[in-house]
């Protein structure tokens, strides 16, 4: 670390996320400063280089990592280049915040899971930024609290306005729903056992081919059953609910805010169009949380086994898609350095 | 009464507001129907007349009300016809409902009431049907209670989407207002002890000369402070807005509720566009007990005590809104005959 | 009828349901009254039939409907009593009021159904009150209108504080989730196709072996689904709550409304307790409606056709949820006397 | 500034208010550091100093300013200290951002005024923190869109659960109120040119001697009316609303939000318990912008003359609630430099 203790980080991806934690790491978050930034496209990564005082740009995460001014590394490459970046970072005992998925499939994510472990410490935190949201941690507290007694069901919804052309059936699953089996085993504080998929008939304004919406089932161990509705191009907005249905009570967030307007013969206010607005502080408040734990020298937030449990079940979903039937999902069992 | 103690109503008056209560008491309410109407348009009410079975129309009230099947009368004449119905209808011992407002001035309406105490019992109900509309009983209710401690202030929404051409400035308050008069002295039970009226710049969609939106002040004989924003012309829809401010607590009525659409970037709903769908069913519920009472044989609801008090609080309303001050409001002491 | 036009009525069972529509008839709805009440336990019909003009008890509905001042027959006995009950009336060509279920099981339904067909012309409403209720109905209005698109999925919530001790498992689909059947095929404006039903582990404040909350899923012949969350014993009080996902834009019902307090570090409002509370201007506007078309010599509202579209689903329903698996939904073609 | 162009921050008054100044400029904001702090309170300021690198202590404002490793100033001493530390400050041409009020009368801000005009160019902001808060920044963007015409009137409240036993009735003018001041001034681009303060009868659980709550009209430039119930001791938690009242529609602020939880027979939320977790984001908004602008050597957000402007309406508001009347605001014609 420098002198006044600022955390030195090299961000490896420099596309939308990329960038998005360039800005935040450099304009918003105090104690860390980007001193490298790595793409493959070594223009792209040199005209960021350029914006910021002392950061070196590199086309390769091997040499960057070994540069004297990386503390730590933040992974916002796509996610198939995650695990040599992860294997890379963890041979240099670097620690690390990588972007969800930590790895697209659970084989990949085991072999990162034994790299910590060989480490005998962890290092790395997977990016699942719900865990910050303000309502998120809220409706975590009441949980916890115990006050409601058992979850017996949640029910979720994930609605986009639409998605990017190259935006698959199967990715609803693990790109978006992989959000949802997160904070379910977070809020829960349990792993999900089997996943199914039901497909009502498609909007006629979903892409054509494309299976959208969709209702995803999660069997929990303790068996709470939970539905989320994802729906990709519900067109006019984005909006992310969430409801946990305990033995003594049922508590809700992501109720729409912001200014009321009675106008026209109507009353209400505005969706927001993305998941950048809507999570804006929880992105934010994931990147400060990692920049504090780090220069303490620890590691807080969603942990490697995590990521492999998120990939693991998005692996039983997407097969539950596929085949149109309940899949049970396979975890090893959960080795005490993640407990 | 008829044999099987269906009550014969007179209806006086057969406008807009008559009609409607003639079909309230025709097709909605049970245990009554409308034996006669009366209204200085004789072929308006004869027309009336002819939808319905064993109705008669008549031009005079007085001859109206001698009819052998006329059990009881309703008001629904102009204000300033109101004061002849009303002693007519008291000389014969009938019992009324007399739409607001009782009288359009304090001395009229205290003829008024020394003619119904000349009978030795209540005779008469003032039609202030929002003490019958569901979210204010239960605000009543919550009120009453006592848990909140007294009653401190008081904060009243009144929006119209607009106002017919021939509405005044004064009307403002001696027909809109007068509605908040009623409920704020019901709620409170207390009188109204002074009016003040502010007018900020006009809306420039409000008539040219007319003070439109407009804040009402009162105060009570506990000195709570009630504010009224009152807008005959707010474009948008009807919004009534209640909420009491208490030593231990606040609650409000009137969110606007209904279902609630998300489409093209906004949540949100309907604002209803009138009183007439707004306050339905006050209006049913408040001749429904009209009705009911009367056939027991009882007087309940707004009494002509509550006619004066309005009249009386309308008139320094008024003064105060023409003179830029603060008006007191001048009551007769309360006769024991309307405690 | 009687001179007036007033509708003779007979009412079959006077327990809670049918004491309560007794009480509308005679207090609540213009134009009808009740002349016979009819029970198996005579005393209470007795007793009934004392408290109002002109009511005669009978322990006999054969006898009560062949009664002079029966004019049109409201059957609110228990499920099994229906049948023959329904027979007689439609064999005296009286207009019938028949609380849910019609019958309780397809195959009583569809001997129902042939009576009535008999006669040439329909005579018949099931009580699916609901389809009466101002937010459903608004509802309806909206997806009626065609500016969302056609409806891709529904999210139904159906929570009770608790269930009598005799309410059965197999209850909650047949009793409580037939309502949500029957609004699902008058709001989709098709039929339900297939009943699936899933147990997450009870709440350890359902009674002993009774799998209490459930999700009921259905898919229609349009290729919607349909997730129903019942819960029988949920604490804190009854809320039942609606949601359509269209193409164009999502809407929902069954907020909480009333007065919304602040005190004690708190905001919100008092739930419901019961369906009484909830649905009573439902239950008003129900028998006024059938009141009034019986009138007119017509029959609108919930045909036998849905009551025995409503048997039928929950028949699957039952068998799904005992037999862990999705079932399809037998019925026969829709007669042309039923479109 | 430092190599790294870090931002060394000196901060004048170490109490509450201060002390979370320094661990947001340390912890929180990026691009300053805390390089002095300084405090009449030797040992106070010595004891925050000693948990922070490279951060002195003083008792001095001067002496403090006059070190190397200062660049700007947050000032969060008491009100009457911010005179001569303001003059200090601006003598030495450092950036200021100074909590409000800017000074406690319109006199003493006045003399600041023609301090930073005497600079040639602009040095200072004040604390009026709500400017950044999310949903007036929301509310300032729909005013300032003008689809809905000019605003005719504004409703606030601003409530808190209680108020330190030092708080005198005055402060709830100048404590309190003063913040709607600043919003009402910024929302509608113009000056309160009157106010007027009604008292009600005070609640009983408001300390003796205190009349809690009150009801504070403005006049502005337009001609708009703005009321303000400022309530001390409502007892149940910390609230803030505001609403527009605009010729084509009414759009307001400040409902509850967090997670919504249904249980025990009721449905809501929690009441934020004050205006430190209220405005945490909006705190931290404000400081990254100084931060932010000061590098860029510019000065945005409130200026010298809002503060005046808020220190005059004060005096008008304290006048107005002793003497009982409307009392007028007299300013200064606004000199060029602050426009």
């Amino acid at each position: 670390m420098s002198p006044q203790g600022v955390l030195g980080v090299a961000v490896i991806g420099t596309g939308k996320m990329g960038a998005d934690h360039v800005r935040r790491l450099h304009h918003v978050i105090s104690g860390a400063r980007v001193t490298a930034v790595v793409d493959v496209d070594g223009e792209r990564s040199k005209a960021l280089a350029d914006t910021l005082d002392g950061c070196t740009a590199y086309t390769e995460a091997a040499v960057a990592l070994a540069a004297e001014d990386v503390d730590a590394v933040l992974i916002a490459s796509p996610g198939p280049a995650h695990e040599a970046a992860l294997l890379e970072a963890l041979g240099r005992d670097l620690p690390i915040l990588c972007e969800k998925p930590l790895t697209p499939d659970a084989a990949s994510a085991l072999r990162v899971l034994e790299a910590e472990q060989r480490l005998g410490h962890r290092r790395l935190q997977v990016g699942f930024m719900r865990r910050y949201d303000a309502e998120y941690v809220k409706l975590k507290q009441l949980l916890d609290g115990g006050e409601l007694g058992r979850a017996l069901m949640m029910h979720h919804r994930h609605r986009n306005p639409s998605m990017p052309s190259w935006f698959t059936t199967e990715m609803l699953i693990s790109d978006s729903v992989v959000h949802e089996m997160d904070v379910t085993r977070w809020l829960l504080d349990q792993e999900i056992t089997a996943v199914t998929v039901l497909k009502p008939t498609p909007s006629s304004l979903a892409p054509e081919g494309m299976s959208d919406p969709q209702l995803v089932l999660f069997e929990t161990e303790s068996g709470a059953l939970v539905d989320v509705e994802i729906f990709g191009h519900c067109g006019y907005g984005y909006q992310v609910w969430a409801e946990a249905v305990c033995e003594r009570g049922v508590v809700g967030i992501g109720d729409e805010h912001g200014p009321r307007l009675s106008a026209d013969g109507r009353w209400g206010g505005r969706v927001t169009p993305d998941y950048i607005e809507r999570f804006e502080d929880a992105y934010d408040r994931q990147v400060r949380a990692w920049v504090d734990a780090t220069r303490r020298g620890e590691v807080t937030g969603p942990s490697a086994w995590d990521g492999y449990a998120a990939a693991a079940v998005c692996e039983a979903g997407v097969r539950a898609q596929r085949e149109g039937r309940r899949v049970g999902v396979d975890l090893i069992e959960r080795p005490d350095f993640y407990r």
